[in-house]
């Protein structure tokens, strides 16, 4: 890993190299990701380029922690209420209304990239393991709270519920992205949410 | 369009260009398909290459009809076969067993083309519009069969239903992919199994 900056001046400028790749990556793809482009959108020279990434899978892998951190920022408020069905609730309507903002255009950043880098390296490949483990540690945690005080079945696996969700989340965002409609993510929601009213104690 | 080939060479001509388009795609992403590289890759002539396809956009929109056809070809007994709980049980075994045998490394090949080229351009996200049409076709068949059949309520949107499980399909091969194990497209296809037996008119 290349050095971390320690002054303003330089998190800005190592700010500014990762959204360029990450934004040629959205635009281009991972292929379109040269050091020569990454230099001319961010206004830097190679020798900072350096100074802050070993190589370009260094620089590739940093912009995949770099877009988790944002994804879990934009939700982390609703991910603390994942602990009751209605907090859950609250979650996937968040989801849903996030994906009718951006016109349903961007689709999800991590899946993006992960269906692009997935299969790439082994490092790479890890750093999406570890992207979205961070993303459903939460929600693992918000069901394990609900077992243990009764609201789901004693033999829910709540990891498996938890996985089902952020299998249709990312589905959905996929889906919208294609057919440009929010609704998607909505119908791939009913599943999830199905799933877990299956898991209570009490149906509702 | 580019000509469609009218004789047996033409055709196994017209197809190497598509596998080695989808091939650099998959290996490389999107942007690495250049003219040169096809070329190279499939061993054909610029000329023989501007004869099947128009340019580079038509080449690429026909890689995505092309894996559709594909994927539609290796599902379609079983997608023959949907109009039933234990037909769609038994497509989702065979999708979860497709996921072991291939150890779950290339992910879902539209879904994995979508996310790196959905976001192109009109036409483009056109084809995939098309292409996940094409692929949930059956299945929305099947469920109006189950429907008109009684075997399910009579107010449940089979659309929703259907792209549900499109949804759940989708994110659960990206996170087998990343996750390189199967469980994770069991554990997605959990939620479409819910929400399926939730709309039926006798729970079993």
């Amino acid at each position: 890993m290349g050095h971390t900056p320690t002054t303003a001046r330089g998190r800005a400028t190592r700010g500014r190299i990762l959204d360029a790749a990450a934004d040629l990556i959205q635009r281009h793809g991972v292929a379109a990701v040269t050091l020569d482009a990454v230099e001319r959108a961010a206004g830097v020279g190679r020798s900072q380029l350096y100074h802050y990434f070993d190589d370009r899978d260094d620089l590739i892998r940093s912009v995949v922690h770099a877009t988790v951190d944002k994804v879990l920022a934009a939700q982390e408020p609703l991910l603390l209420e994942v602990g009751s069905l209605a907090g859950i609730e609250r979650w996937f309507d968040a989801i849903v209304a996030n994906g009718t903002r951006q016109d349903a255009v961007g689709g999800c950043a991590i899946g993006s990239l992960a269906s692009q880098l997935g299969g790439q390296d082994e490092l790479t490949r890890q750093a999406f393991v570890d992207a979205f483990a961070r993303w459903e540690a939460p929600l693992i945690a918000g069901l394990r709270w609900m077992q243990e005080s009764g609201e789901l079945r004693p033999d829910v696996d709540v990891t498996e519920l938890a996985d089902l969700t952020m299998a249709a989340i990312q589905g959905g965002l996929l889906l919208a992205q294609i057919r440009r409609t929010p609704d998607q993510l909505r119908h791939a929601l009913n599943g999830a949410r199905a799933a877990l009213k299956d898991a209570l104690t009490s149906p509702p």
